[in-house]
């Protein structure tokens, strides 16, 4: 691929701008760099604590969510979803828990976006308006992505975003924030510093440093430099690749690859990807244009992204290069890319649509060459070998190239992090965005560079941070992090119970039994009905039904006929007895719904 | 570790010894090698054709099976399970689809069995009796773990097993039976050699080439090249790791990583690994005794495997090596070596229940090195996740091994596979034990070879191939090789039709609407019930209940009084009404089970 000629000229003071920032509010005001700041703002309060809690991303990727805290004022950083676990069935994703913020709802002065990626900004939806929308401030792109995504939730009202540019200074409460650009796989993402009363908090957001980055500008070294020598108190940083050696790929290279397949493909090239991969995106545009492709577009969430980055003037495409399905299927293999969701195996992704046949326009044939430019989500490894299957059975050249990763591609690895906490010198270290594992991954490489192992947390979600005279400390305090649990339209309504129950459901399904019994003698009438599903196949197990039958008899009729009926101790008896049973013929345990109708 | 000095001397006619068959029969006669055989054996039988049919493990990593068909003569080599995918909850395994073997049980001559691991012998308690216990031929670990796990089928009876050592000879009706030993990562592994009327067939069995193995011999280098010069009509190779580029490790290297882990550590060594992985076994013995550590071995499986080892001679252990987990906890923490089972997160496993604090003896304290020995099974990678994150949580330093693979450290990779190739030259090759996607890299890899295409079969499971006058076919036949899924006591009563049922009720769970009706007018009596399960927290949503039964009121009451009531339509209405109703209220589809009572 021929690399684009960069245009950045490095940072200097006469570039600086006035900072754009819609619906400025008077207690949210924002200030050109180095004019005068209103001498309150760095002041303590007398008996404010300075307190960080990291509310999701510290046990697991995604969920991101970091407060910090003074007195009244609260900020929040990031505000992201999570992906359910496979022991939370029909869960469409988890949002960070708000419990805390209960009755401090107009005390949080701003959230501040990293990057718009959905596990960091996927909780917006939900946890904004029951903030009372307080400003939300990102970039450009970030911002897009959010408002576009709000479209998608109608009824939840539109949210108050406020654009900012790296070089933004905002004064929310007791809080300085500043900006410095980091690189990731999304363009446009920011690293953030809070200036407090206690000190200066840096929070990297999901980085790496790429000196040849696409889409993109370098990370603003001079910046991170800068705070090295003005001093940091407590540095939250990501943690996602920290036990991986070595420095992280640059786009630029990951890119190269993908042009190598495209320059040697015969055929059609399908190219597999995550629509908010945003850099890969444009690479494959320059490839198209370079090698005399056209590119179709397929799948909602890559057509809704590709639209927005040309809106804003992200991804730079001649006029034409994107072509419409019905004209990429007329033309000669050799000049199409189709360019699809569905690198996951996702059900109903346009990739998985053009394998299994039920694409409107496209059908895999021998010759094409299927990309998969994204490694696999741990958890989705099986699907996607079967989708790789059916392509190759289908006569495609699959590629898979594991190193294109939104995760992987994207993150710093122990290398890069040795530079980060080499330049910022913080006081503190606190590994966050990853799981336990990954956080103490990046702590080894903390303490291997010289840092006292008091001075590397090691922090649960909820556990509280507190700062003060320059000292940090972990407590015992846990704010609320349980899981609010998102499927359809509900928010937190579904419970462990009904996980549980979905759970045992999902491994023998379930078994209604169902009697009427005269409510004078409790005595049996007719004959009890059964109903299984997920259990047994009833058709071809008519024996089993019939004897369970015979035994639902047995257990209703053993009582006093002089007493009444009592379904309650009946219901019991017959869920013990008949499952019980059921185990004893089967091994198998399903769940056992007695059903007891009086009349 | 010492490399244990190796006693091979190569293979030379005078260590051939009388081949020890257990239960010879006449049918099944065995034969000193050099002995004249009946001269009716490699005859060809008028109208017979030579059919071969892989009934499992073309299109996945499991229920490996291979039949061999000549006239009345059927062997069948290996005879494995599948562990489920994710869309079959609730289910213990797949086995091969027998259908085909209907009416035609007495043909089968034999089973033949190349090594000891589930995804080759684990559809054999269900299959063998199913087939009249045809005799199963294999070595004397095979046997051992064969014979081993049939005793947890109590009802099944016992099997026909055979003993071989690689240098036996058999004649199975039209077929004459030979061995060679390869290597994987547990011993006594053997690749088949079929003589048949139409020419030789060869089967790698899962296999790699390792010149510095464990608790096991080189591969007989000497017969495959010989092979070679014999000429040989089709090879059927493994191919699980046809994708790989290189050799495979050998397991001494393996065992030199995880040397060092246990030299290194200062407080006790926790390795979990898979029971069956028995290289693995005999390298952390060896480690121990050479660092003075004592080894307690926790989990069932773990246990049984390592004692019938012992007690067949293939783990050499000196007598004090073990000891109990109560003598173990009472050693210094720097003398004891965990085994366990567990490391792809087994949720009852060893490793599990001590991450847990469930174990009798054993929790997790600062200073313990906990390896995990056994990469990731594709789809356990959040689970095992977690686990790890428990155990740093808990204070131990995990590491985790990727190159420690059941899978990937015991199959040939791409170089490995030319080697192969190159010595036996067969005229077609056959990949076989892996998904469609890594049989096509091995197709490649032949390819590249110079082999034709035309000479190369991708099979489906359960494809006809046809060998005859030197030549070999594939035929759009297809014999039945539907899952078989085994469940508790059932083996193959659970149809697709359950496995929706499991999927629909793991998303959103139930919801059961009981209405009682008058027989007469079909006017509701009483108040319609409702329980619903794994959809929404009852309790929580009292509302959405009490609109779902005002709403279930208004379905049943929608009729003419004066019909008799007519249950089946007033089911299939609420079905479909309080489906629509309830999606409306919560985009959740539950699993809707109206109930109709008359009286």
């Amino acid at each position: 691929m021929t690399p684009k000629k960069k245009t950045y000229k490095g940072h200097s003071p006469k570039r600086r701008k006035t900072i754009v920032v819609k619906n400025r509010t008077k207690s949210n005001r924002t200030f050109q760099r180095g004019q005068k700041r209103p001498t309150t703002m760095a002041k303590g309060r007398r008996g404010a604590k300075l307190k960080v809690m990291i509310m999701g991303g510290a046990e697991e990727v995604g969920r991101n969510m970091t407060l910090i805290e003074y007195g009244d004022d609260i900020i929040m950083i990031d505000c992201g979803l999570q992906f359910p676990e496979e022991d939370q069935p029909g869960i469409d994703y988890i949002i960070p828990n708000m419990n805390y913020l209960k009755g401090k709802e107009k005390n949080v002065k701003g959230i501040i976006i990293t990057h718009g990626h959905l596990d960091h900004i996927g909780g917006i939806p939900h946890i904004a308006p029951s903030l009372k929308n307080p400003p939300i401030y990102g970039t450009k792109l970030t911002l897009g992505i959010i408002d576009k995504r709000q479209e998608d939730f109608a009824g939840k009202g539109s949210l108050d975003t406020r654009e900012i540019n790296p070089d933004a200074e905002l004064e929310l409460g007791a809080f300085r924030v500043e900006f410095f650009r980091v690189n990731h796989n999304i363009p446009d993402c920011v690293g953030i510093i809070v200036h407090t009363p206690e000190g200066t908090l840096v929070h990297t957001g999901d980085f790496k440093f790429d000196y040849t980055p696409v889409m993109d500008k370098v990370a603003e070294f001079d910046k991170i430099a800068r705070l090295g020598t003005e001093g940091v108190l407590a540095l939250f940083s990501d943690s996602t690749n920290a036990d991986q050696a070595g420095h992280q790929e640059s786009e630029k290279t990951i890119g190269e690859t993908l042009e190598n397949i495209i320059k040697d493909a015969e055929g059609r090239v399908i190219v597999g990807t995550f629509a908010s991969l945003l850099t890969r995106v444009q690479q494959i545009v320059w490839d198209a244009e370079k090698y005399g492709r056209k590119i179709t577009v397929e799948g909602y969430s890559m057509k809704t992204n590709v639209a927005l980055c040309r809106e804003l003037g992200y991804l730079k495409a001649k006029p034409n290069t994107f072509v419409s399905s019905a004209e990429a299927s007329k033309l000669p293999d050799n000049k199409v890319i189709i360019m699809c969701t569905g690198a996951q195996g996702e059900g109903n992704a346009a990739l998985m649509r053009i394998a299994g046949k039920e694409h409107k326009y496209f059908r895999i044939q021998p010759g094409d060459t299927v990309v998969f430019s994204s490694s696999v989500i741990p958890g989705n490894e099986r699907t996607v070998q079967r989708l790789k299957d059916t392509l190759v059975k289908e006569g495609a050249n699959v590629i898979h190239y594991k190193m294109m990763d939104v995760h992987a591609g994207g993150h710093a690895k122990e290398e890069d992090l040795k530079l980060l906490y080499t330049l910022i010198k913080p006081k503190y270290i606190i590994p966050i965005m990853g799981n336990q594992f990954m956080m103490h991954a990046a702590a080894k490489v903390a303490e291997g560079l010289g840092w006292d192992k008091d001075h590397v947390f090691i922090t649960k979600n909820g556990q509280v941070m507190e700062f003060s005279g320059g000292e940090g400390r972990m407590t015992k305090d846990k704010v609320d992090t349980d899981y609010v649990m998102v499927d359809g339209l509900g928010v937190g309504d579904v419970s462990n119970v009904v996980l549980r129950d979905r759970q045992v459901m999902a491994d023998d399904g379930m078994f209604v039994v169902i009697v009427t019994v005269s409510a004078q003698t409790g005595e049996l009438i007719g004959s009890p009905d059964i109903i299984s599903r997920g259990f047994i196949y009833m058709k071809g197990s008519k024996n089993l039904i019939e004897d369970t039958r015979k035994k639902v008899r047995e257990v209703a009729k053993d009582k006093n006929p002089q007493d009444a009926a009592n379904p309650m101790y009946l219901k019991n008896k017959l869920r013990d007895e008949i499952g019980k049973f059921l185990f004893k013929k089967t091994e198998r345990r399903p769940m056992i719904l007695p059903v007891v109708i009086e009349v």
